[in-house]
Protein backbone atom coordinates (compact mmCIF):
# COMPACT_ATOMS: atom_id res chain seq x y z
CA UNK A 1 0.00 0.00 0.00
CA UNK A 2 1.03 3.81 -0.61
CA UNK A 3 2.21 5.54 2.45
CA UNK A 4 0.49 8.66 3.03
CA UNK A 5 2.58 11.72 4.10
CA UNK A 6 0.17 14.77 4.88
CA UNK A 7 2.08 17.92 2.80
CA UNK A 8 0.91 21.70 4.38
CA UNK A 9 4.10 23.85 2.38
CA UNK A 10 3.53 23.80 -1.25
CA UNK A 11 7.35 24.48 -1.29
CA UNK A 12 8.03 20.93 0.29
CA UNK A 13 10.88 19.83 -1.32
CA UNK A 14 9.55 16.36 -1.95
CA UNK A 15 6.92 18.00 -4.16
CA UNK A 16 9.95 18.46 -6.52
CA UNK A 17 8.73 16.17 -9.32
CA UNK A 18 5.43 18.06 -9.81
CA UNK A 19 6.79 20.96 -9.77
CA UNK A 20 5.36 23.90 -12.22
CA UNK A 21 4.38 21.23 -14.52
CA UNK A 22 3.66 23.61 -17.55
CA UNK A 23 7.17 24.51 -17.35
CA UNK A 24 9.27 21.39 -17.21
CA UNK A 25 6.83 20.81 -20.48
CA UNK A 26 9.19 22.90 -22.51
CA UNK A 27 11.66 20.26 -22.15
CA UNK A 28 13.37 18.73 -25.24
CA UNK A 29 10.85 17.08 -26.89
CA UNK A 30 11.56 13.73 -28.90
CA UNK A 31 10.35 9.73 -28.80
CA UNK A 32 13.27 9.36 -26.60
CA UNK A 33 12.31 12.11 -24.47
CA UNK A 34 13.64 12.46 -21.08
CA UNK A 35 11.49 13.95 -18.01
CA UNK A 36 9.40 12.35 -15.52
CA UNK A 37 5.89 10.69 -17.29
CA UNK A 38 2.95 12.40 -14.99
CA UNK A 39 -0.16 11.11 -15.11
CA UNK A 40 -3.19 12.71 -14.31
CA UNK A 41 -6.34 12.05 -12.79
CA UNK A 42 -7.92 8.81 -11.47
CA UNK A 43 -8.60 6.63 -14.58
CA UNK A 44 -5.31 7.54 -16.00
CA UNK A 45 -3.51 6.79 -12.85
CA UNK A 46 -4.86 3.56 -12.57
CA UNK A 47 -3.97 2.62 -15.93
CA UNK A 48 -0.07 3.87 -15.08
CA UNK A 49 -0.34 1.41 -12.14
CA UNK A 50 -0.98 -1.29 -14.05
CA UNK A 51 1.21 -0.91 -16.83
CA UNK A 52 5.27 -1.43 -17.21
CA UNK A 53 5.25 2.18 -15.69
CA UNK A 54 6.76 2.26 -12.57
CA UNK A 55 5.44 5.32 -9.78
CA UNK A 56 7.80 6.86 -8.24
CA UNK A 57 4.84 9.07 -6.18
CA UNK A 58 1.75 10.37 -5.88
CA UNK A 59 0.02 13.74 -4.99
CA UNK A 60 -3.71 14.22 -4.33
CA UNK A 61 -6.49 15.22 -2.17
CA UNK A 62 -7.98 12.66 -0.14
CA UNK A 63 -11.45 11.59 -1.86
CA UNK A 64 -9.01 10.90 -5.05
CA UNK A 65 -6.70 8.23 -2.20
CA UNK A 66 -10.50 7.26 -1.35
CA UNK A 67 -11.08 6.29 -4.99
CA UNK A 68 -7.64 4.66 -5.57
CA UNK A 69 -7.67 2.95 -2.28
CA UNK A 70 -8.18 -0.53 -4.07
CA UNK A 71 -5.53 0.30 -6.69
CA UNK A 72 -2.74 1.46 -4.49
CA UNK A 73 -2.49 -1.89 -2.56
CA UNK A 74 0.39 -3.33 -4.14
CA UNK A 75 1.90 0.34 -4.73
CA UNK A 76 4.76 0.65 -2.50
CA UNK A 77 5.27 4.82 -3.17
CA UNK A 78 4.49 7.81 -0.65
CA UNK A 79 1.06 9.33 -1.61
CA UNK A 80 1.60 12.59 -0.78
CA UNK A 81 -1.94 14.03 0.56
CA UNK A 82 -2.75 17.50 0.14
CA UNK A 83 -5.32 20.21 -0.42
CA UNK A 84 -6.54 21.52 -3.84
CA UNK A 85 -4.75 24.73 -2.79
CA UNK A 86 -1.30 23.68 -1.81
CA UNK A 87 -1.83 21.19 -5.00
CA UNK A 88 -2.35 24.42 -7.56
CA UNK A 89 0.45 26.03 -6.02
CA UNK A 90 3.21 23.38 -6.36
CA UNK A 91 2.14 22.04 -10.03
CA UNK A 92 1.75 25.85 -11.00
CA UNK A 93 -2.05 25.92 -12.17
CA UNK A 94 -5.45 24.87 -10.64
CA UNK A 95 -5.99 20.79 -11.68
CA UNK A 96 -9.20 19.81 -11.03
CA UNK A 97 -8.82 16.24 -11.84
CA UNK A 98 -7.16 16.13 -8.00
CA UNK A 99 -4.12 13.56 -8.23
CA UNK A 100 -1.05 12.98 -10.41
CA UNK A 101 1.21 10.53 -10.19
CA UNK A 102 5.06 10.61 -11.10
CA UNK A 103 6.98 7.88 -13.04
CA UNK A 104 10.11 7.20 -14.63
CA UNK A 105 10.84 6.26 -18.09
CA UNK A 106 11.42 2.56 -18.53
CA UNK A 107 13.83 1.07 -20.80
CA UNK A 108 12.56 1.41 -24.73
CA UNK A 109 10.64 -1.81 -25.43
CA UNK A 110 12.42 -3.90 -28.37
CA UNK A 111 11.04 -3.56 -32.20
CA UNK A 112 11.42 -7.20 -32.51
CA UNK A 113 9.67 -8.11 -29.46
CA UNK A 114 6.72 -5.64 -29.93
CA UNK A 115 5.89 -6.58 -33.03
CA UNK A 116 6.36 -10.34 -32.63
CA UNK A 117 2.20 -11.39 -32.00
CA UNK A 118 0.93 -8.07 -33.69
CA UNK A 119 -1.65 -8.47 -36.28
CA UNK A 120 -1.82 -4.94 -36.69
CA UNK A 121 0.71 -2.15 -36.18
CA UNK A 122 0.42 2.33 -36.94
CA UNK A 123 3.90 3.55 -37.95
CA UNK A 124 4.34 6.88 -37.89
CA UNK A 125 6.30 9.58 -39.98
CA UNK A 126 6.51 13.33 -38.66
CA UNK A 127 3.45 12.87 -36.66
CA UNK A 128 4.68 16.11 -33.92
CA UNK A 129 1.50 16.85 -32.47
CA UNK A 130 0.59 15.94 -28.95
CA UNK A 131 -2.53 15.79 -28.97
CA UNK A 132 -2.85 13.71 -32.42
CA UNK A 133 0.00 11.00 -31.04
CA UNK A 134 -2.65 10.98 -27.48
CA UNK A 135 -5.66 10.60 -30.15
CA UNK A 136 -3.46 7.78 -32.15
CA UNK A 137 -2.62 5.56 -28.92
CA UNK A 138 -6.51 6.25 -27.60
CA UNK A 139 -7.81 5.09 -30.81
CA UNK A 140 -5.35 1.80 -31.18
CA UNK A 141 -6.33 0.70 -27.63
CA UNK A 142 -10.11 1.00 -28.59
CA UNK A 143 -9.54 -0.54 -31.96
CA UNK A 144 -7.74 -3.09 -31.06
CA UNK A 145 -4.25 -2.90 -33.14
CA UNK A 146 -1.28 -3.82 -31.59
CA UNK A 147 1.44 -1.26 -31.35
CA UNK A 148 2.55 2.05 -32.56
CA UNK A 149 5.88 2.49 -34.17
CA UNK A 150 8.32 5.60 -35.10
CA UNK A 151 9.27 6.14 -37.99
CA UNK A 152 11.19 9.40 -38.41
CA UNK A 153 10.68 12.89 -36.65
CA UNK A 154 8.16 12.10 -34.42
CA UNK A 155 7.49 13.85 -31.41
CA UNK A 156 7.51 11.88 -27.87
CA UNK A 157 4.12 9.85 -27.15
CA UNK A 158 4.96 10.59 -22.81
CA UNK A 159 4.41 14.45 -23.08
CA UNK A 160 2.20 15.05 -20.64
CA UNK A 161 -0.79 16.24 -22.94
CA UNK A 162 -0.46 13.32 -25.04
CA UNK A 163 -0.47 10.97 -21.75
CA UNK A 164 -3.50 12.71 -21.11
CA UNK A 165 -5.40 13.08 -24.54
CA UNK A 166 -4.56 9.39 -24.86
CA UNK A 167 -6.44 8.35 -21.36
CA UNK A 168 -3.70 7.02 -20.53
CA UNK A 169 -3.71 4.27 -23.10
CA UNK A 170 -0.07 5.76 -24.07
CA UNK A 171 1.12 3.88 -21.34
CA UNK A 172 -0.86 0.45 -21.98
CA UNK A 173 -0.23 -0.03 -26.17
CA UNK A 174 3.33 -0.78 -26.79
CA UNK A 175 5.30 1.62 -28.83
CA UNK A 176 9.05 1.20 -30.34
CA UNK A 177 11.04 3.28 -32.53
CA UNK A 178 11.77 2.01 -36.17
CA UNK A 179 15.74 2.02 -36.56
CA UNK A 180 17.13 3.76 -40.10
CA UNK A 181 13.72 5.10 -41.05
CA UNK A 182 13.00 3.75 -43.26
CA UNK A 183 15.41 1.07 -44.52
CA UNK A 184 14.22 -0.42 -40.55
CA UNK A 185 11.10 -1.08 -42.18
CA UNK A 186 12.50 -4.54 -43.34
CA UNK A 187 12.03 -5.46 -39.34
CA UNK A 188 8.11 -5.73 -40.29
CA UNK A 189 8.85 -7.16 -44.04
CA UNK A 190 10.67 -9.86 -42.17
CA UNK A 191 7.67 -10.59 -39.87
CA UNK A 192 5.35 -11.09 -42.41
CA UNK A 193 3.38 -7.61 -42.24
CA UNK A 194 2.19 -5.66 -45.36
CA UNK A 195 3.25 -2.44 -45.39
CA UNK A 196 -0.08 0.07 -46.47
CA UNK A 197 0.61 3.40 -46.38
CA UNK A 198 -2.16 6.20 -46.07
CA UNK A 199 -2.54 8.63 -48.66
CA UNK A 200 -5.18 11.21 -49.95
CA UNK A 201 -4.17 10.69 -53.55
CA UNK A 202 -7.13 10.14 -55.50
CA UNK A 203 -5.14 7.45 -57.47
CA UNK A 204 -4.39 5.50 -54.77
CA UNK A 205 -6.39 1.92 -53.74
CA UNK A 206 -9.52 2.79 -51.68
CA UNK A 207 -8.84 1.28 -48.17
CA UNK A 208 -10.93 -1.44 -47.95
CA UNK A 209 -9.02 -3.28 -50.98
CA UNK A 210 -5.36 -2.29 -49.60
CA UNK A 211 -5.74 -4.16 -46.96
CA UNK A 212 -5.23 -8.06 -48.08
CA UNK A 213 -2.29 -8.86 -45.38
CA UNK A 214 -2.74 -11.51 -42.86
CA UNK A 215 -0.41 -9.11 -41.05
CA UNK A 216 -0.78 -5.37 -41.69
CA UNK A 217 1.44 -2.11 -40.76
CA UNK A 218 -0.24 0.94 -41.85
CA UNK A 219 2.12 4.19 -42.55
CA UNK A 220 1.21 7.61 -41.28
CA UNK A 221 2.24 10.89 -42.34
CA UNK A 222 1.33 14.32 -40.39
CA UNK A 223 -1.63 16.26 -41.53
CA UNK A 224 -0.10 18.52 -44.33
CA UNK A 225 2.84 17.15 -45.92
CA UNK A 226 1.71 13.70 -45.42
CA UNK A 227 4.08 10.69 -45.77
CA UNK A 228 7.29 11.40 -47.58
CA UNK A 229 7.89 10.09 -50.69
CA UNK A 230 11.04 7.75 -49.53
CA UNK A 231 8.47 6.02 -46.78
CA UNK A 232 5.99 5.41 -49.29
CA UNK A 233 8.25 3.57 -51.66
CA UNK A 234 9.39 1.47 -49.04
CA UNK A 235 5.74 0.38 -48.88
CA UNK A 236 3.64 -2.42 -50.84
CA UNK A 237 0.66 -0.09 -51.61
CA UNK A 238 -0.58 3.11 -51.25
CA UNK A 239 -4.26 3.31 -49.60
CA UNK A 240 -6.94 6.35 -49.04
CA UNK A 241 -9.87 6.83 -47.42
CA UNK A 242 -12.16 7.61 -50.05
CA UNK A 243 -12.67 11.51 -49.02
CA UNK A 244 -15.53 14.20 -50.35
CA UNK A 245 -14.42 16.54 -53.28
CA UNK A 246 -12.78 19.66 -51.68
CA UNK A 247 -12.46 18.49 -47.95
CA UNK A 248 -8.78 18.25 -46.58
CA UNK A 249 -7.36 14.95 -45.32
CA UNK A 250 -8.53 13.63 -42.66
CA UNK A 251 -7.01 14.15 -38.93
CA UNK A 252 -4.19 11.32 -38.70
CA UNK A 253 -5.68 9.98 -35.64
CA UNK A 254 -9.15 9.67 -36.96
CA UNK A 255 -7.63 8.39 -40.51
CA UNK A 256 -5.68 5.74 -38.24
CA UNK A 257 -9.18 4.76 -36.77
CA UNK A 258 -10.92 4.39 -39.70
CA UNK A 259 -8.33 1.63 -40.87
CA UNK A 260 -8.48 0.25 -37.30
CA UNK A 261 -11.71 0.12 -37.58
CA UNK A 262 -11.40 -2.00 -41.44
CA UNK A 263 -9.34 -4.40 -39.90
CA UNK A 264 -11.36 -5.36 -37.02
CA UNK A 265 -14.64 -5.38 -39.43
CA UNK A 266 -12.99 -7.89 -41.89
CA UNK A 267 -10.34 -9.52 -39.29
CA UNK B 1 -13.46 43.72 -54.04
CA UNK B 2 -12.57 44.82 -50.41
CA UNK B 3 -11.80 48.34 -49.31
CA UNK B 4 -8.29 48.30 -47.84
CA UNK B 5 -8.64 51.02 -44.62
CA UNK B 6 -5.07 51.01 -42.60
CA UNK B 7 -5.16 50.92 -39.24
CA UNK B 8 -2.29 51.61 -36.87
CA UNK B 9 -4.25 52.44 -33.30
CA UNK B 10 -4.51 48.82 -31.55
CA UNK B 11 -7.76 51.18 -29.74
CA UNK B 12 -9.50 51.71 -33.37
CA UNK B 13 -13.14 51.74 -32.90
CA UNK B 14 -13.30 49.92 -35.97
CA UNK B 15 -11.67 46.59 -34.64
CA UNK B 16 -14.23 46.45 -32.23
CA UNK B 17 -15.75 43.19 -33.89
CA UNK B 18 -12.17 41.36 -33.04
CA UNK B 19 -11.38 43.04 -29.65
CA UNK B 20 -10.16 40.64 -27.07
CA UNK B 21 -11.42 37.60 -28.29
CA UNK B 22 -10.74 35.07 -25.17
CA UNK B 23 -13.17 37.57 -23.18
CA UNK B 24 -15.76 37.34 -25.75
CA UNK B 25 -15.72 33.58 -25.86
CA UNK B 26 -17.19 33.62 -22.71
CA UNK B 27 -20.50 34.43 -23.79
CA UNK B 28 -23.86 32.56 -23.57
CA UNK B 29 -23.05 29.06 -25.38
CA UNK B 30 -26.19 27.49 -26.57
CA UNK B 31 -26.64 26.00 -30.34
CA UNK B 32 -28.73 29.22 -30.69
CA UNK B 33 -25.51 31.14 -29.73
CA UNK B 34 -25.33 34.49 -30.37
CA UNK B 35 -22.11 36.69 -31.30
CA UNK B 36 -20.03 37.18 -34.11
CA UNK B 37 -18.35 34.11 -35.70
CA UNK B 38 -14.93 34.42 -36.37
CA UNK B 39 -12.62 32.87 -39.07
CA UNK B 40 -9.16 32.48 -38.88
CA UNK B 41 -6.54 32.20 -40.99
CA UNK B 42 -6.37 32.00 -44.86
CA UNK B 43 -8.21 28.35 -45.37
CA UNK B 44 -10.90 29.23 -43.44
CA UNK B 45 -11.52 32.71 -44.57
CA UNK B 46 -11.78 31.36 -47.64
CA UNK B 47 -14.67 29.09 -46.43
CA UNK B 48 -16.29 31.95 -44.61
CA UNK B 49 -16.46 33.71 -47.97
CA UNK B 50 -17.73 30.57 -50.33
CA UNK B 51 -20.36 30.07 -47.21
CA UNK B 52 -23.75 30.97 -46.77
CA UNK B 53 -22.33 33.41 -43.89
CA UNK B 54 -21.92 36.82 -45.12
CA UNK B 55 -18.84 38.58 -43.68
CA UNK B 56 -19.08 41.89 -42.22
CA UNK B 57 -14.97 43.13 -42.22
CA UNK B 58 -11.61 41.56 -42.50
CA UNK B 59 -7.87 41.96 -40.04
CA UNK B 60 -5.32 41.05 -41.36
CA UNK B 61 -1.24 41.79 -42.42
CA UNK B 62 -0.52 42.81 -45.77
CA UNK B 63 0.88 39.16 -46.63
CA UNK B 64 -2.28 37.99 -46.02
CA UNK B 65 -4.16 40.41 -47.94
CA UNK B 66 -1.93 39.05 -50.99
CA UNK B 67 -2.70 35.51 -50.08
CA UNK B 68 -6.72 36.21 -50.39
CA UNK B 69 -7.01 38.46 -53.27
CA UNK B 70 -8.76 36.23 -55.66
CA UNK B 71 -11.04 34.99 -52.92
CA UNK B 72 -11.92 38.53 -52.02
CA UNK B 73 -13.03 39.90 -55.17
CA UNK B 74 -16.50 39.62 -54.99
CA UNK B 75 -16.51 41.05 -50.93
CA UNK B 76 -17.50 44.41 -50.51
CA UNK B 77 -16.44 44.75 -46.87
CA UNK B 78 -13.45 46.43 -45.39
CA UNK B 79 -10.40 44.94 -45.20
CA UNK B 80 -8.42 46.02 -41.78
CA UNK B 81 -4.81 46.26 -42.79
CA UNK B 82 -2.31 46.60 -39.73
CA UNK B 83 0.94 44.88 -38.42
CA UNK B 84 1.14 41.61 -36.50
CA UNK B 85 1.44 43.70 -32.97
CA UNK B 86 -1.21 45.94 -33.83
CA UNK B 87 -3.37 42.84 -34.55
CA UNK B 88 -2.60 40.89 -31.49
CA UNK B 89 -3.03 44.14 -29.16
CA UNK B 90 -6.40 44.64 -30.50
CA UNK B 91 -7.35 40.88 -30.15
CA UNK B 92 -5.73 39.99 -27.07
CA UNK B 93 -2.86 37.16 -27.95
CA UNK B 94 -0.86 36.92 -31.38
CA UNK B 95 -1.95 35.26 -33.92
CA UNK B 96 0.10 33.88 -36.20
CA UNK B 97 -2.92 33.16 -38.87
CA UNK B 98 -2.03 36.60 -39.25
CA UNK B 99 -6.00 37.23 -41.02
CA UNK B 100 -9.86 36.36 -39.23
CA UNK B 101 -12.84 37.31 -40.57
CA UNK B 102 -16.01 38.88 -38.77
CA UNK B 103 -19.61 37.71 -39.61
CA UNK B 104 -23.23 37.86 -38.70
CA UNK B 105 -25.12 34.78 -37.46
CA UNK B 106 -27.53 33.88 -40.36
CA UNK B 107 -31.03 32.88 -40.03
CA UNK B 108 -30.92 29.03 -38.73
CA UNK B 109 -31.74 26.64 -41.44
CA UNK B 110 -35.05 25.10 -41.45
CA UNK B 111 -34.85 20.96 -40.41
CA UNK B 112 -37.10 19.69 -43.58
CA UNK B 113 -34.79 22.09 -45.86
CA UNK B 114 -31.41 20.60 -44.34
CA UNK B 115 -32.67 17.06 -44.39
CA UNK B 116 -34.96 17.12 -47.86
CA UNK B 117 -32.24 15.68 -50.08
CA UNK B 118 -29.57 14.23 -47.53
CA UNK B 119 -28.58 10.81 -47.02
CA UNK B 120 -26.68 10.35 -44.22
CA UNK B 121 -27.34 12.81 -41.46
CA UNK B 122 -25.25 12.86 -37.81
CA UNK B 123 -27.81 14.39 -34.93
CA UNK B 124 -26.34 14.90 -31.44
CA UNK B 125 -27.43 14.83 -27.84
CA UNK B 126 -25.60 16.32 -25.05
CA UNK B 127 -22.30 17.27 -27.36
CA UNK B 128 -21.22 20.37 -25.58
CA UNK B 129 -17.52 20.30 -26.13
CA UNK B 130 -16.53 22.77 -29.07
CA UNK B 131 -13.40 20.82 -30.31
CA UNK B 132 -15.42 17.57 -30.38
CA UNK B 133 -18.44 19.74 -32.44
CA UNK B 134 -15.72 21.30 -34.29
CA UNK B 135 -14.35 18.05 -35.40
CA UNK B 136 -17.80 16.58 -36.29
CA UNK B 137 -17.99 18.64 -38.62
CA UNK B 138 -14.61 17.95 -40.23
CA UNK B 139 -15.00 14.51 -40.17
CA UNK B 140 -18.72 15.02 -41.64
CA UNK B 141 -17.44 17.31 -44.65
CA UNK B 142 -14.63 14.59 -45.44
CA UNK B 143 -16.44 11.57 -45.37
CA UNK B 144 -19.29 12.92 -47.10
CA UNK B 145 -22.23 13.15 -44.50
CA UNK B 146 -24.61 15.87 -45.50
CA UNK B 147 -25.69 17.63 -42.27
CA UNK B 148 -25.77 17.75 -38.37
CA UNK B 149 -28.22 18.24 -36.59
CA UNK B 150 -28.47 19.18 -32.82
CA UNK B 151 -30.89 17.25 -30.37
CA UNK B 152 -30.57 18.30 -26.90
CA UNK B 153 -28.10 19.91 -24.92
CA UNK B 154 -25.55 20.65 -27.38
CA UNK B 155 -23.10 23.43 -27.46
CA UNK B 156 -23.02 26.32 -30.14
CA UNK B 157 -21.16 24.62 -33.04
CA UNK B 158 -20.30 28.60 -34.23
CA UNK B 159 -18.38 29.05 -31.33
CA UNK B 160 -14.49 30.13 -32.16
CA UNK B 161 -13.02 26.88 -31.31
CA UNK B 162 -15.36 24.85 -33.02
CA UNK B 163 -14.59 26.94 -36.21
CA UNK B 164 -11.13 26.40 -35.79
CA UNK B 165 -10.81 23.03 -35.61
CA UNK B 166 -13.56 22.07 -37.99
CA UNK B 167 -11.13 24.11 -40.19
CA UNK B 168 -14.35 26.25 -41.36
CA UNK B 169 -16.48 23.23 -42.51
CA UNK B 170 -18.91 24.12 -40.07
CA UNK B 171 -20.00 27.12 -42.01
CA UNK B 172 -20.59 24.71 -44.88
CA UNK B 173 -21.74 21.90 -43.66
CA UNK B 174 -25.44 22.57 -43.16
CA UNK B 175 -26.79 22.11 -39.43
CA UNK B 176 -29.96 22.67 -38.02
CA UNK B 177 -31.80 22.40 -34.75
CA UNK B 178 -34.28 19.45 -34.31
CA UNK B 179 -37.12 20.68 -32.14
CA UNK B 180 -39.21 18.78 -29.21
CA UNK B 181 -36.50 16.35 -29.00
CA UNK B 182 -36.48 13.68 -28.74
CA UNK B 183 -40.11 13.58 -30.58
CA UNK B 184 -39.03 15.64 -33.74
CA UNK B 185 -37.11 12.94 -34.68
CA UNK B 186 -40.37 11.99 -36.41
CA UNK B 187 -39.24 14.49 -39.35
CA UNK B 188 -36.41 12.41 -40.17
CA UNK B 189 -39.01 9.29 -40.03
CA UNK B 190 -41.58 11.00 -42.06
CA UNK B 191 -38.66 11.14 -44.64
CA UNK B 192 -37.52 7.69 -45.12
CA UNK B 193 -34.46 7.66 -42.59
CA UNK B 194 -33.78 4.93 -40.47
CA UNK B 195 -32.66 6.09 -37.00
CA UNK B 196 -29.17 4.38 -35.80
CA UNK B 197 -28.33 5.16 -32.02
CA UNK B 198 -24.50 4.83 -31.51
CA UNK B 199 -23.97 2.83 -27.99
CA UNK B 200 -20.81 1.00 -26.54
CA UNK B 201 -22.83 -1.36 -25.31
CA UNK B 202 -21.99 -4.86 -26.46
CA UNK B 203 -25.16 -6.07 -27.03
CA UNK B 204 -25.87 -3.57 -30.06
CA UNK B 205 -25.64 -4.43 -33.53
CA UNK B 206 -22.18 -4.07 -35.03
CA UNK B 207 -22.68 -1.45 -37.26
CA UNK B 208 -21.87 -2.38 -40.25
CA UNK B 209 -25.02 -4.71 -39.92
CA UNK B 210 -27.19 -2.09 -38.19
CA UNK B 211 -27.14 0.62 -41.38
CA UNK B 212 -29.84 -1.36 -43.70
CA UNK B 213 -31.35 1.96 -44.70
CA UNK B 214 -31.07 3.89 -47.69
CA UNK B 215 -31.21 6.91 -45.82
CA UNK B 216 -29.63 7.21 -42.06
CA UNK B 217 -29.53 9.25 -39.17
CA UNK B 218 -26.82 8.35 -36.63
CA UNK B 219 -27.93 9.39 -33.27
CA UNK B 220 -24.67 10.22 -31.12
CA UNK B 221 -24.34 10.96 -27.27
CA UNK B 222 -21.82 12.63 -25.72
CA UNK B 223 -18.62 10.71 -24.69
CA UNK B 224 -19.28 9.18 -20.66
CA UNK B 225 -22.68 9.36 -20.68
CA UNK B 226 -24.03 9.09 -24.01
CA UNK B 227 -27.44 8.73 -25.47
CA UNK B 228 -30.44 8.81 -23.00
CA UNK B 229 -32.28 5.73 -22.85
CA UNK B 230 -35.14 8.46 -23.96
CA UNK B 231 -33.16 9.12 -27.24
CA UNK B 232 -32.34 6.17 -27.87
CA UNK B 233 -35.82 4.34 -27.67
CA UNK B 234 -37.11 6.30 -30.39
CA UNK B 235 -34.36 5.02 -32.70
CA UNK B 236 -34.98 1.94 -35.14
CA UNK B 237 -31.61 -0.03 -33.87
CA UNK B 238 -28.65 0.44 -31.58
CA UNK B 239 -25.50 -0.28 -33.16
CA UNK B 240 -21.81 -0.57 -31.65
CA UNK B 241 -18.52 -0.11 -32.83
CA UNK B 242 -16.59 -3.35 -32.30
CA UNK B 243 -13.98 -2.20 -29.42
CA UNK B 244 -10.94 -4.15 -27.86
CA UNK B 245 -11.85 -5.58 -23.88
CA UNK B 246 -11.39 -3.21 -21.11
CA UNK B 247 -11.39 0.65 -23.26
CA UNK B 248 -14.04 3.62 -23.11
CA UNK B 249 -15.70 4.45 -26.52
CA UNK B 250 -14.04 6.16 -28.95
CA UNK B 251 -14.22 9.89 -29.46
CA UNK B 252 -17.68 11.19 -30.61
CA UNK B 253 -15.95 13.20 -33.84
CA UNK B 254 -14.27 9.94 -34.18
CA UNK B 255 -17.61 7.33 -33.57
CA UNK B 256 -19.20 9.04 -36.43
CA UNK B 257 -16.55 8.79 -38.60
CA UNK B 258 -16.17 5.75 -38.40
CA UNK B 259 -19.88 5.51 -39.27
CA UNK B 260 -20.00 7.70 -42.23
CA UNK B 261 -16.96 5.41 -43.64
CA UNK B 262 -19.12 2.47 -43.19
CA UNK B 263 -21.86 4.74 -45.22
CA UNK B 264 -19.09 5.29 -47.87
CA UNK B 265 -17.76 1.81 -47.89
CA UNK B 266 -21.21 0.84 -48.44
CA UNK B 267 -22.98 3.54 -50.64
Amino acid sequence: MVHVVDITDPADPRLDDFRDLNSSDRRPDLPEGKGLVIAEGVLVVQRLVESRFEPLALLGVERRLGELADDLVDVDVPFYRTTADVMAEAVGFHLNRGVLAAARRPAPLDLADVVADARTVAILEGVNDHENLGSMFRNAAGLGADAVLFGGACADPLYRRSVRVSMGHVLRVPFATVPDWPRGLSVLRDNGFQLVSLTPNPTAVPLAEAMTGEKVALLLGAEGPGLTEHAMRATDVRARIPMAPGTDSLNVATAAAMAFYERVRTG
